[in-house]
C-alpha cells in the first residue's frame, strides 16, 4: 500500500508548512523589530556571536546527525530535524517575543539563543519517535511542544520566580517527559519487537558519531551562553565544569557500556548517547556547583545513571508500558536531567545557613520539577491525542524507520 | 583506454601546480607583506578571526562536500576542491593586493576573507561542470575565473561607484553564468542522458548533507563579516537577516520538493541545493532589507525559484541548450542572486523619494547586472575555448562522474 | 579464540578507567580551583574561546576522524581518541598544574588549552600503534606519554630556557619518535605484510577526510592560540603564515602524490597526511618567520619531504626495521617537526649580527631537539616495556585493524 503515503506528505505536508511560514511572515511584519540597541559598540555581538554559533551548530548537525545511527533513516533523521528546527524557532521567538517585551517582539542573538533552547527540547522529545511519525507529525510535535515549553518558562519564572537560567535548562527534562508521553499514547500493539530496520552499520554509526562529537565539543558553549558576562568568573566557570563533567562521562559510559554488556564489548550507540549525559546534569545544576570535582562527580554519576537506563531501562519502558523510546531520550535526557535537579536541591540546601530558607528554597524547587512535568506530560497527552486522528496518516508498522516512504531514490545499476 | 589518463594527470597537473606555487612563492617575497598595523590593540583581530574561521568552513569543508552526493566522485569532489580552493584564494590575495594598494599587497584577515570570496565565485562555476573535467581543467578554470571576478569588481568599483559589499556580493550571479558558459563550451553531443554515476545513495547523499549544513548554519557568517562593525546593529541586522531567510527558504524548499515530485517524494539533492536560495538573495540585497519580514518573504521567493528551477529548468536546460549542470548552479546561485538583485532595484526605487536619483540609481543598478553577466559569460566563452583544446586531455565520456580515473584504490578483498 | 577478548576488556580497561577517573576526581577536589582573577571584565574570556573550541575540535573531532580511514576500524579510531584524549587532557591539567603553580591547579583556558595540546601529542603517537593494540594499551601509552611530555617541556623551560610556545610546539617530533618506538618495540614477527583490514574504501575515505580538512582549517588556531595577543600583529602573524604555508602545502602534496604514483593516480590517504605538513613545520619555527613567502616556501618543502616519506619511507620502515606505522606519523608529524627545528635554527642563526650570540643559540636549539628525542624514545622504550606484559591480552594478529574485536554490532539481515 505504498502510494497511501504519496498522498499524505503532498496533500498535508505542503500547505501545512506554507501555510505556518506565510504567517510567521505576517506576525513578524507587524510585531517584530531588529534590536540593535543594546549593542551600541559592536562589543556584545562580537562577544555573543561565536557561541551563539557552537549553539546553533548543536542544534542543526548535532541533533539531526546524532539520529542518523538508524540504518535506513538517514535522510529523514537529518533532513526532518533540520525542517522541525527551523519551525520550531520562528515559533519560540514569536512566544517569546510576546512573553517578554509586551508590544513588539525584539530580534537580537540573544533571543535567538533563547528560542533554540526551546528548539533543542522538542528535538529532545522528536528522539523518541522518530522512525515511527511522518515529518507532519512531528511538525504538529513542534506546535505544540514549543508553546508547552514556553508556558512552563513563564510559570516558572513569574510564579515561582525561578531564575531564567534554570528554567531554561529544564528543557532536557521537560523534552524526555513530553517525547515519553507521545510516544507512549502512540504506541501500537506488537510493536515491542524491535524493527530489523532499527539497527546501525558501520557508517551509519559514524555519521551518528560526527553528530553527537559536535554535540559533546560544543556543549560547553550550550550551557554557558546565556550567561551574563559581567559576573567576572561566571562564563568561565560553566564552560570548565561542563568541559569536566564531558570529560567524566565519556570516561564512565565507555566502562559502564563495558561492564553491562555480555560478550564485554562497548555499545556504539549506547555509548555515544551516554558521553553527553555529564554536560546535560551539569547545565541544570549550574548555579550550585563552584567546584571542579563537584562538576566532574555529577559527570561520572550521569553517565552511570544514563547507561544502565539505555541497557536496562529501554527495554524494560518497552515490554512493560509499550513505550518505544527510538533514541533513548530518558537515559540521554531525562534521567541526567532528574540528576542535575536533585543535585541542585541538595547543594542548595547545604549551602543555607538559614533552615527556613532551606525550607523555602526546597518548596520552590520542587514545585518547579512538578510544574515542568505536569506541564510535559499534558501536553504529551494532548498532542498524542491529536495526533491519533487519522488525518494525518501515519506511517504503517512495516515502513517504519524507512527512507523510502518519503524519499525519492535513484535506481542504483552501478554497484559501489 | 584507461592508460591515457596516467600520463594526462601526471605530465599536466603536478608540473603546473607547482609552476603556479612557486610563482606564488616569488609574487609574495617581492610584493607581500604582513600588515598588522590596523589592529594596535588586538581587538580587530579577536573580533574578525571567528567569522574569518566561518567562511573558511563554507569554502573548504561545505562547498567541497555539497558535491559529494556523486555516489562515484566522492573523493574528488572534495579534495579537487580544496586543491581549486587553495590556488583561487592565494592567486585572489595577489590580484586584490595589486588592484587595491599601490606596491605591496598587504595581507590581513579582511584581504584573506575577500580572497575566500573570490574563491568562493570560482567554487560555483566549477559545480556546473564538476565529474566533467580534470583537475588540470579545473585550475585553468581558477585561474581565468578569478581574473574574471576581479575585473568585474573594479568595474563596478571604480566605474559605477558600487559599494565593496555589493560588488562582492554578486559573486553568485557570476559564478553561475561563468559556469554556465563554461559548461556549455564544453557539452558533448550525446551527453544529454543522464549518466548512472551521476546518481547518489543512501550513504553520499549524507556526506552532502554535512557540507549543506555547515554552509547553511554559517552563511549568516558570509554575509556578514565584510560588514563594518563601527555601524551598530548592522552586523547584526545582517545576521538575523540571513538566518531568517534561510530559515524560510528550508521550509519552502521541502515543502516545493515535494509538490513537484510526481510520487510525492522529497528529492535529497533539490531540497539540500534550495534551502541555501534565502542566504543567496539576502546577500545580494543586503543593503536595502530593513526588517525581518522582508527577509524571509525573499528566503521563501527564493526557494521557490530555486526548486523549480532545480526540477524544470535543468532538465529543459540539458535538453534545449545542452546544457549540464552538475550541481544545478544555475537554481541555487543563478535564480536567487538574480532576485536578489532585482529585489536590491525595487526596493531602493521604493525608498527614494527623488524621482530622478531613482532613476540614477536604477541606471547604475542595472549597469552593475549587465557588467557581471557580459564579463562572467565573455570569460567563460574564453575559458571553453582554451579548454577544447586537446592538451588538456578531458574526460572521455564512460569516465565521468568517476574517481576510478585520479585515484589509486586498494583492492579490497574484505568486504564490508 | 575470540572470548579471549571479551574478559580482556570487561575486566581490564572498566576498572582501570573508572579508577583513573576517581583518582582525577581527587585530585581535582583537593588542589583545583577555577581561576577567574586574570579576566576581571570577561574580555579575555571572549578573545580566547573560539580558538580553544577550534583546538578542541581538532583534537577530538580532527584527529578522531583522520584515522577512520582504515575500513574495519572506524568506531575504535573515533571513540577511542575520545577516550584516550579525555584522560590525557585531565591528566595533563593535573601535570601541568603541578609544574606551573605551586600548591593549586589554576584552572582557565589557557591552562586547558596547554592540556589539549600535550594531548595532541600522545594522539599523534597513537596513530602508529592504532589497530594494532586494545584500548587497555592505548591508556597505557597516554598515562606514560602525557608525563614524559611534560617533563620534557620542563627541562625546556627551565633548563633551556626555551620560550613557553616552542617548547609545546614540539610535541610534534615528540609525539612522532615516541609512537615510532612504541611501534618499534611492539612489531611482531611476521607482521611485514600489510593486511587486507588495512585498507580503505570510498566512504570510509571520505570520513578521514571529514577529519584532515577540520585539522587543515583550523591549525591557524592550533598555532596561535598560545600567542600573546598584547603584541600586536603576533597572532595575525602566525595565522597568516600558518594558513599561506598549509594552502603551500596541499598543492605540494597533491602534485608529489601524483609524481611518486606509479601509475599516475593520486592516493589519497597520503595526500591527507601530507596537506598537514605545512602547519606543523610553521608551527615549530614560527618565532622565526616574518615574511609570508617563508612561511609558503616551509610549506612546499614540508609537503615535499612528507609525501616522499609517506610513499618510499614508510614502507622502508617496516622492511628494514619491521616498524609498521598505521598513519605515517613518521612522514606527518615527525618529517615536518625536523624541519620546523632547522628552520628555526638557520633562520635564528642568519638573523643575529653576534657570532658567539647564533653559536650559544645553536648549542641550545640543538640540545632541545636531543632533549625532546631522547625523552620521548625513551619513554617509548619503557611504555613498549610495559605494553610487551602478556597481562594487557594484546590484539591477536588476525583481529589487528577490526572494531569486531570491541564493539557490538548488530546482525543486519535487511541489506542496505
Amino acid at each position: 500500500m505504498a502510494p497511501r503515503y504519496a498522498p499524505s506528505l503532498r496533500s498535508r505536508l505542503a500547505p501545512l508548512v506554507l501555510l505556518l511560514q506565510i504567517g510567521f511572515i505576517v506576525v513578524f511584519a507587524f510585531y517584530a523589530e531588529i534590536q540593535s540597541r543594546e549593542n551600541p559598540d559592536g562589543k556584545t555581538f562580537s562577544k555573543i556571536y561565536p557561541e551563539f554559533q557552537d549553539v546553533n551548530v548543536m542544534v542543526i548537525l548535532g541533533f539531526g546527525f546524532l539520529c542518523t545511527f538508524l540504518v535506513r533513516y538517514g535522510f529523514s533523521a537529518s533532513a526532518f530535524t533540520l525542517l522541525v528546527a527551523v519551525i520550531a524557532t520562528q515559533l519560540a521567538i514569536t512566544l517569546n517575543g510576546i512573553e517578554y517585551y509586551g508590544p513588539k517582539i525584539r530580534l537580537n542573538l540573544r533571543s535567538l539563543v533563547e528560542a533554540e533552547m526551546c528548539t533543542a527540547s522538542v528535538l529532545i522529545s522528536i528522539g523518541a519517535i522518530l522512525g515511527k511519525t511522518n515529518p507532519v507529525e512531528l511538525i504538529i510535535i513542534s506546535l505544540l511542544g514549543v508553546p508547552g515549553f514556553i508556558l512552563n518558562k513563564w510559570v516558572l519564572q513569574t510564579q515561582l520566580k525561578v531564575w531564567l537560567m534554570s528554567s531554561v535548562m529544564v528543557l532536557h527534562v521537560f523534552g524526555a517527559f513530553f517525547g515519553l508521553m507521545l510516544t507512549w499514547m502512540l504506541s501500537q500493539k506488537g510493536s515491542e519487537q524491535q524493527s530489523e530496520k532499527e539497527k546501525f552499520d558501520k557508517k551509519s554509526g559514524l555519521f551518528s558519531m560526527v553528530g553527537t562529537i559536535f554535540l559533546w565539543m560544543f556543549w560547553p558553549s550550550f550551557n554557558s551562553v546565556l550567561l551574563d558576562d559581567r559576573m567576572p568568573g561566571r562564563k568561565l566557570g560553566a564552560v570548565l565544569s561542563t568541559y569536566l563533567a564531558l570529560a567524566a562521562s565519556a570516561v564512565t559510559a565507555a566502562a559502564i557500556s563495558l561492564l553491562s554488556s555480555p560478550k564485554g564489548k562497548i555499545n556504539l550507540i549506547q555509548m555515544e548517547s551516554c558521553i553527553l549525559a555529564g554536560g546535560v546534569a551539569v547545565g541544570v545544576s549550574m548555579p550550585v556547583i563552584h567546584q571542579p570535582w563537584e562538576a566532574m562527580t555529577i559527570g561520572v554519576i550521569a553517565a552511570v545513571l544514563s547507561s544502565t537506563g539505555h541497557r536496562y531501562l529501554k527495554i524494560h519502558m518497552l515490554l512493560t508500558f509499550q513505550c518505544h523510546d527510538t533514541c533513548g531520550i530518558l537515559s540521554t535526557h531525562g534521567l541526567p536531567g532528574l540528576l542535575g535537579w536533585l543535585v541542585h536541591l541538595l547543594l542548595q540546601i547545604k549551602d543555607c545557613d538559614d533552615y527556613s530558607i532551606a525550607i523555602r528554597f526546597a518548596v520552590f524547587h520542587i514545585c518547579t520539577l512538578l510544574s515542568t512535568i505536569s506541564i510535559s506530560m499534558s501536553m504529551g497527552i494532548i498532542t498524542g491525542l491529536i495526533l491519533k486522528w487519522k488525518f494525518w496518516r501515519t506511517v504503517q508498522e512495516n515502513k517504519c524507520f524507512d527512507d523510502q516512504a518519503f524519499w525519492e531514490f535513484p535506481h542504483l545499476a552501478v554497484r559501489k
